[in-house]
């Protein structure tokens, strides 16, 4: 049985913007905010929009306000505001009713919920919603953890509101309780690494051939028109288009560059760890912001053990285009080796082709590289490894050399490219059949009496030391 | 008061070596183990120490054989072992009473067990042990966390159990509660990092040098006599020149490139990156065992992407020693601003020198190189960053074009090299006065609108798109 009625708590940016796009398609829609006066000047500035949205003065009155089965949207801070929401209604709410938290929450934390939610006879669903402000009010994309009874009656209105790839609602439930915001955590560790590389090829054309962001806007444009388009690339090339008004500058040298973190680039490398996986590129782009932080050293440091850049640095614009997208490929490749391990220790059962579908629009990290990853998931795909398939092993080793030269020659040159090395280390490690964990294990042997694995035989041995 | 007698539980591989130390050093000392026959055959081995080892059958009875005030070691599994140690002690014990966690425990857990403990009026230490058997026997390195009341009493047996640098004791009260076990735990990441990069170099002379472990050997002991003086480099001449008593070949060749972890590498990164710190160096040694983890993979990646080395790569000697001091010095430097990271954030007052003067013998990382580090600490200091020092400063910029060349040359061969990369690409974030974030915030206000900060005047911003 569909839902019946909608209602919506926490009228932020996201939430203002989903209830529009949820009332231009034709739902009305309850809303209740800890400060009532945002949600009148939503319907203040609602135009035609206005008679769909209500205003409730506490969470019994919204309850109250809906014919059941109800769907109530949480768009409140994630942690704690979460929990106090969901004490209130299941106060209130009713068995078929279902809770859905739109937040950036921790899947953990929605594996407990789901638990306590489906304990009150209600049902509960976590959903991934990317795409900022501008999704959430023109089609996010969204990925659902639940139930599947939790999901279908909310399908129709979820698939309307969405973005919509050659017609395809970018939309889809994934798996049970927390997988939808999981997929969310680690969508959200790729555009760390993304907005990366990118940042580190714009470094290297401003720092290395002294170009100014209006003469490095071009070639950004033009690669959005290539395999690296996507919505990064676009909105990069506008950000070096941008002038400040006020100075008549390039906006891009008027912004200081010491980057900001909501968190969840960290999260994805704390689980990806903690499922002993790799999630090195990532690492690199948390690990870039945390130094960008660091200003005040950077500039003593750069004092103290110089921070020259050598004359007739050359990058050719061909390598630093193949370079990103190599460097894109492995850093989704990376994301997706951690889905898998997700996917594998809580049972989930992704479906990997499914994500990359759910992720060619809307979201902040859509591209048409995601088309092929699509594919590349249905396709033979020896040991379920995305660099192994036919698409992407082409790729790969058509243009890793580009990448090579791009970080060889920044290295030398002492320009930071810590997310593309990364990139080019996790691949050749990946690639190496005979690599050099034997020291380790010897190191380990000798010193701890560990144990080690020999080529011919089986069992523990140890070394004779 | 000094403590009066010292039990043990635990009577594992570093229980035995520890129990033996103590017995040497003039103190009796009662037994406890799960397995009673473990202390029936510790005590058959201890020769003339025997007399002053004693077995007991369980706590209650460890406890009514020791009198008061009495320090317990404990040298159990690290988790569940520990509490429910501690569960049955708290019965028996009496105030002034010292239990000592010798384990490789969480920091976390031994600052919830030091308030369970003190909250029954008995004393409690977290002590992180370092040197493996060999040092638990001979002398270990000992990082001390708890209150001074409870380090006082037991400080004498442990000065004189320790491992000695120039005669003084490598074992000091390093702050309260977790304070030991988390110096531990980065003891223990830059332990994985520093093994990884001696395993990267040793990877380079094998594979694009062609060298057989009897060749690389040679250096690694000449190296072994310079700056990079340490045990690592010296177990790792070792193992390079052990042969297999079986087969005759090289032991390196033997043994399967597939390394374990028991967690502690992981847990530095996962530490670091929760206080907002890169522990990249650290991460790449991790990730480099987790991939080495997955040979299947390796062996069809390296069918398919294929794993050729280029003929004619070439290596200095001298570039390869230089890169693995700058290499170790930078991962000490990142460990160090870890410690700095959980010092501020728990309010520890931790003494750098000290810490470096604690790990200069009997631990696994111990080196020349620490020493250096205890005395730079102790100097003019910018902004409390080791590289900033005078020696470290002009040691980077010494050798840093030798990491550079090293770096380049690998990435442009397809050999992996991560540890040492993420060590570059450190050092040249770090000393990058105007970085690339701009960029990264850029991004960030155009699709989240998340402000950023302006160059020429204060306040948060957005930018005209």
């Amino acid at each position: 049985m569909d839902i019946a009625s909608i209602g919506l708590i926490g009228v932020g940016t996201m939430g203002s913007a989903l209830a529009l796009n949820i009332a231009e398609n034709g739902h009305d829609i309850a809303l209740y905010n800890l400060d009532p006066t945002t949600i009148d000047e939503l319907i203040d500035r609602a135009g035609e929009l206005a008679p769909r949205l209500s205003k409730t003065l506490d969470i019994k009155e919204l309850v109250e306000a809906l014919k059941p089965p109800r769907a109530i949207i949480l768009l409140v801070p994630a942690g704690a505001p979460v929990d106090i929401t969901i004490d209130e209604l299941v106060k209130h709410l009713e068995p078929g009713d279902t809770i859905i938290d739109g937040g950036n929450s921790d899947f953990k934390d929605t594996q407990q919920r789901t638990k306590r939610v489906e304990a009150e006879g209600l049902q509960y669903l976590g959903v991934g919603v990317s795409g900022g402000e501008d999704g959430a009010r023109h089609g996010p994309s969204m990925m659902v953890g639940g139930s599947p009874t939790a999901w279908e009656p909310i399908r129709p209105i979820f698939e309307a509101i969405a973005a919509k790839f050659n017609g395809e609602p970018c939309v889809a439930h994934l798996g049970p309780d927390g997988a939808g915001h999981f997929v969310k955590t680690v969508h959200n560790g790729i555009e760390y690494a993304d907005m990366q590389m990118i940042a580190e090829i714009y470094g290297l054309l401003r720092d290395a051939q002294g170009r100014t962001p209006a003469q490095i806007a071009p070639l950004f444009h033009k690669w959005n028109e290539g395999p690296l388009q996507s919505y990064l690339v676009e909105i990069s090339a506008k950000v070096l288009d941008a002038v400040d008004p006020e100075t008549g500058k390039p906006m891009l040298d008027v912004i200081v560059d010491q980057a900001g973190q909501k968190g969840t680039g960290r999260w994805t490398v704390i689980e990806a760890i903690k499922m002993g996986q790799s999630a090195s590129i990532i690492e690199a782009a948390v690990g870039a912001r945390v130094l960008s932080s660091e200003r005040t050293v950077r500039q003593a440091a750069g004092d103290i053990l110089g921070s020259d850049v050598p004359e007739g640095i050359a990058f050719e614009e061909s390598d630093l285009e193949s370079a990103l997208l190599v460097g894109r490929a492995l850093s989704y490749a990376q994301g997706f080796r951690i889905l898998k391990a997700a996917s594998d220790e809580f049972d989930w059962n992704l479906e990997y082709s499914k994500i990359a579908e759910v992720w060619r629009a809307g979201c902040i990290i859509r591209s048409a590289m995601l088309d092929d990853i699509s594919t590349a998931f249905k396709s033979d795909l020896p040991h379920g490894r995305l660099i192994l398939s036919n698409h992407f092993a082409t790729l790969l080793k058509t243009h890793i050399g580009a990448l090579r030269r791009v970080v060889a020659t920044a290295t030398l040159a002492g320009l930071p490219v810590p997310a593309l090395s990364s990139a080019v280390s996790w691949y050749d490690e990946i690639r190496q059949p005979r690599g050099t964990a034997n020291m380790i294990q010897g190191q380990r042997d000798f010193f701890g009496a560990h144990g080690f694995a020999r080529v011919d035989q089986d069992g523990e041995f140890h070394g004779p030391w």
